[in-house]
């Protein structure tokens, strides 16, 4: 039986989530958003970002989280930019362009925008004979695993704000983004820098939920109905409320996170002084180890994993993904067979 | 505290269903609908339909599920068929408009289609100045609670193939149109009679989740990237895999609709007993009695429920709807507070 | 030979305006509406509107100016309330669905819009279940002929405004509307009760073209990037600077309106004295006289026009149009026939 | 008084065009594309691209050409593949992208695509996570300036046949790329090699339209439907009719190509003669010398043209448009200026 390092949602949901499930499971709850748990969960996520004002929504998955933010926000003729790596841009069938919507991709560094990123794509954009950039995509952490840190997200916020762009953060990965040993943002300081955003549950513990936070009083208008139009507001939505409830109100979002990251570390560190390479530097809970392909044959044997890259003829980078659910001897076992390849 | 006959997802999901999850919650299972309870809960679903051949995926929620199917099987100008009181018409927010199609109204009784009313539809549609319908749509049982018999289903799918017309049925409440004391179809007969449909799982036990089957071989092509770019393809599949196949290994799903079917039945003949009248003929979970305003009044003291038409100034019909978790007691308490009001 | 009542865009333009382009055809001028012909239109359009400030934007056809400018105004589930027989619902191929937008059908009579028509869809339509109503569409002349007087406008505007709708009427027939025996608006009166709406040109002696005129200042943001996105700025847009110009520098757009609008009442007069009756009241140029099948038959031998509706299984309405083109011998010669054949 | 270079539509129409409307303008015709010009003039394209079962279909312009094409033919998660440079990813307002489909950039030389940049797109995209690409766009002449040649078009054709890929070829500059003295392509045979293309007549001499043609059968059903709900189907389509019968019913349509490249290739020999490097080989009605900005600004002062590169920070590539309009006088006087600059 192999151990699988694919992504971070092969296991269910962490098992205090799943006893607040059965614990509620008998009562009777409003339906669409207006249950007892999503309204407590909203409270919380407040506090926790310190914006009692932000407007709350839970949607089911990444992907319908971005499509429906984005949609909802920008005039037809008004374009996105991300970089090329970017899951929107790569990962998602389209789903922007099926909003209607162009995705400029801008130049970027290890799948970070910097402002002189965005302003090239400005400076292309001069005339109604082309789109009018509007909003602009970052990921925290990215799609290779690196984060943004404060000085980062502050510059991006207000270079966005003198320009008149809507900064909008997809945070699939933020719990391990903000327990990064190299991160210097908290929740709250996040949100503060970002019009909106959202906290990812599903590859952080929950079987499926997204929170979607409008900071931006602009651009909180008829967002419900944008959601049911789009397939988005969940009948039974108090799993949501349950499950973010039980994620935010004593810190179990963070623990989970904290977890993925460790066994990370441990592998990366583990692997550095194997003498190996990454193609990205590990931060967070994806990490990208260059092996030769041999070693890859090897460890695909007994681990699950994606070739991310080809490097050269003989190596190839290789992701591994850790969880809240990673079980620390199976990492253990992974650097073992490793110095046993190598 | 008042009894909430509202609607049919007022609570969680039935407690096998729940078990079921907690017995597979610390598996590692693949995801997109790659996990191995998705594959099983498709077998056993190809065989209740006796349709080895079908095309199975599952989606989170019904309106989720009509845009998905619709919008894949349509081109720009091509439109759909409903009665004015089809849910895509009126209740999802302009969803399938969203998609780029138009619905045309047909006439309807009771919130069936026949092949009149929808022939009427196609003699109005005549050339390229105006859309061209191409998809059927229909429920069962439909937004009055009312169901299709089998020689009313053969008979809209002979017209159908007859017109090059697709058949969809949204089967949000196929379970308790099949447990109603009027039904004479199965589910592979129902099946047999529509180029694609789905089973209602939210309305009937589950926590979330509808499987869309698509019969018609000219019609699957691609569906999976139609999913993912709606949205529609949940990383933790497994959630849908586990809750269909627990309801369909044994007849859950029956069971549960005939619960629900019983208790409704049980208000309506001593609704009727008590002398009052109905809007729609009493035969699915949703049930729709004729009171006086005063007596709705009371009612609605202890009784959750939606007020579905003024009838005249006096009298209104209320939308009574009972699920696999209504109580008895509640219903017989229901049924006391009414003599008494009377 | 027949001759043609079919419709008011059977001949080329009118030869004014082919002498304007034969005249400024060798110039160069620049593209896209910024030459010198657009600019001039514009500034006369804004003088006879009495709005300096209102934009106008030259569109090549009464279906391409519904879609862009309905499409630029709304957000993806904001709806647009018509009347069954407006044109954008019947004969634009579902133009607006297409779009993304529902139409809300109200009730109507002769093709017009009353504020407590358009107020019973507003109170179906409560909460984010349903799309938003925000955009009213009339016509003006109606699709059956009809017009709105200074009364009716203002009335619906004011109406409008107190409800936050947009009122935008589709002015293909706008000519004849304001040329109408019954009319009591001028063109700057009727722009002054509606946030926007179109002045066509291509019913009124225009090879192609409408006029767009927007007065609601929210409404202007961005609406070349729209038309240029929908492949709605021509290239050569001095073609409709030069038609526009020539048609309001001197009047001579109502010149041609009136023409048609006598031919249509020399028509209907001569009709009615006939002892036939209308569908309609004949006071714009199209005109819907109720005949036995038989003369209908009879006359379609040698003119050209639409049976519109069958009244019983012996008559049915016809639908003739006049135009700046129609010759009074045609007209001379119909009345003639009919006295013949009936 | 400044002679303008910057495009090809700054003048009206030929005289020859001017005539034919002058000529039929008085007729009464059909309306939609079913007058008898658009009938004559599809008889006579569908023999000069020796395909009578082709069909043609005209249209105002090249977005809404190319926009109404490409959505016609793929489903919503279908994607184009195009150069970067290509005039649908950089100069249409990201109209095909609003009509749901993303455009995935290819590598390309010269603005031209090759099999090789094709499969390298084709090699990224390999799942439902990912949209698939359906349709290859390419322009001939190329954005900048370049042509395909018969082996190019050939191998382009037979690697689209064999990948299941439709080969959709822009031409609003086919003109020019035919009469090229590098090109060895005649009409019908460049139309054997697409499965479907546009002949532009806006940059050679119509005052406004484009004949889209589609050999491919599977890619024929419901393109007017199509065409009407993009508001592209023109009241007055005579209009196109008798351009474009006027245009190929005795060669005028190539004679006016070859002076906008007799312009061009003068300009652009006296340019190299001069001592000047160009940006792209010349071969079309669009050259790209690269002078220094003294000279491009003195230039500036008596000549229209768009500065299109800077080169380093102290030359430029500049874009200068030929027609068959354009004066010999004007371009002899340019040689002396530069001359005389320089």
């Amino acid at each position: 039986m192999t151990y699988n390092f694919k992504n971070d949602y092969t296991e269910g949901m962490h098992p205090s989530i799943l006893d607040a499930l059965i614990k509620t499971n008998a009562e009777q709850q409003e339906g669409y958003g207006h249950d007892l748990y999503c309204c407590k969960a909203i409270d919380i996520l407040q506090q926790k970002i310190r914006n009692p004002r932000a407007d709350i929504h839970f949607i089911s998955g990444g992907t319908q989280a971005n499509t429906v933010v984005i949609a909802s926000v920008l005039k037809p003729y008004e374009s996105v930019i991300s970089a090329g790596t970017a899951h929107i841009n790569t990962h998602e069938t389209g789903a922007i362009e099926n909003t209607g919507h162009k995705i400029n991709v801008a130049q970027s560094l290890n799948g970070k925008l910097s402002c002189k990123d965005i302003q090239a794509v400005l400076d292309l954009h001069t005339d109604e004979h082309m789109v009018k950039p509007r909003l602009v995509f970052i990921s925290n952490a990215t799609e290779t695993g690196t984060i943004y840190n404060k000085q980062d997200l502050k510059a991006l916020f207000l270079f966005c704000k003198s320009k008149g762009l809507i900064l909008y953060l997809d945070g699939a990965r933020i719990g391990s983004a903000l327990c990064s040993y190299e991160n210097d943002l908290n929740l709250a300081e996040l949100s503060e820098f970002v019009d909106l955003f959202y906290i990812g549950g599903t590859k952080n513990g929950a079987m499926a939920g997204e929170a979607v936070i409008i900071n931006n009083e602009t651009l909180k208008a008829g967002f419900r109905f944008h959601m049911k139009q789009n397939g988005a507001l969940l009948a039974k939505s108090r799993i949501f409320g349950v499950q973010f409830l039980e994620l935010f109100k004593d810190g179990l979002f963070f623990k989970l996170a904290e977890h993925a990251n460790e066994m990370a570390l441990k592998l990366s560190r583990n692997i550095a002084q194997a003498g190996f390479q990454f193609l990205y530097k590990p931060v967070t809970n994806q990490i990208f180890p260059i092996f030769e392909n041999k070693i890859i044959e090897n460890l695909n044997k007994k681990y699950g994993f994606y070739v991310w890259e080809n490097i050269d003829k003989k190596t190839s980078a290789i992701r591994l993904v850790t969880s809240w659910a990673t079980k620390e001897e199976a990492v253990d076992n992974f650097i073992k067979d490793l110095k046993y390849c190598s």
